[in-house]
């Protein structure tokens, strides 16, 4: 086998075998086949796409190039999230302890964020203390304790992605439907989990604006997990304006608990009780879904979720006084305030705008080496709907250097737009795959 | 200016800058652009095409990555030819010492052949002595003394090119034509010629099989050519059969002598005095074509193309007296006839499969550092058309090594086939753009 005739193949719009994958695959995790050929093929597969068969065997390739974790000692289902990701996107720390606390096993692999705000892990590092690096014995053991943990990507978990993510991202093959879902499907399979719920974002400040778009990278996610034996359903959710009304990394932890707490945003608390409900029932711990939603609100009503959240924050080294002293984060030095300068109600908020003004403040990364900080961002004191007085603010900035301060204020006052009426209301789920 | 952003301006099918495009080309000839990008670009350029402005500006900057030749002190019209190379295709040798001995200065740049037989340059090598790797004063000296020189590439011409079809052959994206079109180009504009005539072959001999492929690469290079300010005309000719008898170096040569004594098979005369008269008219050393083709047939008859064949080969060191003497040049250790078992008129040679037994027979390079035997080959003693009585011999092998006589054997019995009437007559010429 050549990898020449596999481009070749693939280019004239050929399917390409299970074997021929493989080969290509393997051969390029241990640079046999040279980042050249590579970069011909998934350029090559941007315009022929591949079928879902080749989706699922580029994704068991990818996966089979590193570890696959199993948990045999794990008593009960385990059920992972992955979001596409999205600006204030923090119900992780939300719907992950809720789950746990309905009996979930939830064994969360997360990565970090490249530009917007931080990922999951930033979030969890702005709490003092908080180790996401454990090794997998460590993993293993507060997985068994609480149900849950919470950890980085570790370079055995499908290595193939990393190398070929890497190359996508200067070669202009990213957009690649079948690409983007191989690539998140191969780690999240390799996670040893029996069940995955998918929350992919759409609109504005989503990684797909389109909704067809984001629907067929949903459908070619379940596709792949489904294909591979695993129970995946997935939410197509809106992402036209910030979720919450914090985004940055302190900023969200406090949101998170203050949501555990039954004081957070609405929508923030629809969306994380909605996909931990979908765990509960994909993990079948519940007969219907209605009955999955029933366990997750009693476990948010009682506290339970609180609870775990504050019991893994203490397994992996966190100060889990943070819980009730949210004064321990992280903060940033000073507040600036935007303020409404006319009235009306809010037409829409520019997600994507908003996410690079909180990437300017330090909140998120620019590029790969960029460091975060974790007690900067912005809270949205408006959501789309909401009246609007002139003199009231918009939202506040928290900010510990001023450097592009003024950038990010000039990207926020383009970026709210209001007028005379509410837009119709848009449902924060927008399509179910089931 | 990045290459990623130049990529994907390309995969969107955006029209590339001329600056764009030597950013990359340079770029890429330093190797601060890597190969892993210019891989994906020329996938890209496969599936989205260029214009004829991009492709202009693509041969211009390959070409000016090396040196650009000129030849002020030659006081006559600069002509050269390039044929896209067939079975059995030694124009060259005929139609060089032709339009040479018309008047023509013709500073010949050739490659070397892959597959098939050789090109040019091995056929020239076959002759004792003669010395293909002048340095350029001494290339200005022959040129100057004989109106006619034969060289190969240097380094120093497009080196872009040498490094970007390197790569191309190993990522799948040699077939896309403004690529073709531009290689070819990048090197003979950088000749310092006035005009160039190019043979486009056509057929399954030929590397574009389809007529129209072959147009529309014959286009794109007339275009490129006059886009840069050169007098440029096109023959599409045909390689549904080898061209004149002969395949195989010092058995081309011996054939391309016999032409020149008018002796030789009537589609090589034929092809290789249409070639010369347009390098003559292009030249414009004949006011009308006709009064070209005149100039020429006076050369061939008058038995001055011979002696200019002659004196070129003394000047480059090689052994003149092989005009005379054919058994200087290398000669195979045994011929093989294959014979014919039915009888009919011959309807089609299959010319790709001919030439693929040559190679079998070490008549051509199999891979860039395959060695050739120059004295090895194949004649065809019929041609399409010609009449077959059982047991007349269809062609002779030439052979010195016979370990893959059998295999060249079992390609040629299914290459020529045999009906009960002639198919009706080709001509040679398909069409002109001029």
């Amino acid at each position: 086998m050549r990898a020449v005739d596999i481009i070749l193949k693939k280019r004239g719009g050929g399917e390409l075998s299970r074997e021929e994958i493989s080969f290509f695959i393997d051969g390029y995790t241990r640079s046999d086949i040279p980042d050249y050929q590579a970069s011909a093929l998934a350029m090559a597969v941007f315009f022929r796409g591949m079928t879902p068969a080749e989706t699922v065997a580029l994704t068991e390739s990818m996966m089979r190039t590193g570890s696959v974790l199993e948990f045999p000692e794990l008593p009960g289902p385990k059920v992972d999230k992955h979001s596409t990701g999205g600006v204030g996107d923090k119900t992780s720390l939300v719907l992950a302890p809720l789950a746990a606390a309905c009996g979930v096993y939830v064994p969360m692999i997360s990565g970090r964020g490249l530009g917007h705000t931080g990922g999951t892990l930033d979030k969890l590092e702005s709490i003092p203390g908080f180790n996401v690096r454990l090794s997998l014995p460590e993993f293993r053991a507060v997985l068994q304790k609480a149900k849950l943990g919470l950890i980085g990507q570790t370079p055995e978990i499908a290595p193939a992605d990393r190398k070929l993510y890497a190359l996508r991202d200067v070669t202009g093959t990213v957009e690649s439907l079948p690409l983007i879902a191989a690539s998140i499907m191969s780690k999240k399979m390799a996670e040893g989990i029996d069940a995955l719920i998918l929350d992919v974002k759409t609109g504005d400040g989503a990684f797909m604006q389109a909704f067809e778009d984001s629907r067929a990278l949903a459908q070619a996610m379940v596709d792949i997990g489904r294909g591979m034996g695993k129970k995946v359903a997935a939410l197509i959710t809106d992402m036209d304006q910030p979720l919450g009304r914090a985004a940055g990394n302190s900023l969200e932890v406090v949101e998170s608990l203050e949501t555990l707490k039954q004081r957070g945003p609405k929508d923030l608390e629809s969306l994380s009780l909605e996909l931990a409900a979908r765990m509960v029932q994909l993990g079948g711990l519940a007969s219907t879904l209605e009955a999955a939603r029933g366990q997750v609100r009693d476990a948010l009503a009682s506290g339970a979720g609180l609870r775990k959240l504050q019991e893994i924050i203490e397994l992996q080294g966190g100060d889990p006084r943070v819980c009730d002293d949210y004064s321990l984060l992280p903060r940033a030095r000073e507040t600036v305030d935007l303020k409404a300068e006319v009235d009306g109600r809010v037409t829409r908020i520019g997600c994507r705008a908003a996410g690079q003004a909180a990437m300017l403040l330090g909140a998120g990364r620019e590029t790969v080496d960029s460091r975060i900080d974790p007690a900067v961002g912005i809270v949205f004191h408006k959501k789309v709907g909401d009246l609007v007085i002139p003199g009231e603010p918009l939202l506040t900035l928290h900010v510990n250097d001023r450097s592009r301060l003024d950038e990010a204020l000039a990207l926020l006052r383009g970026t709210i737009h209001l007028g005379p009426e509410s837009p119709p209301a848009m449902p924060l789920v927008r399509a179910v795959l089931d």
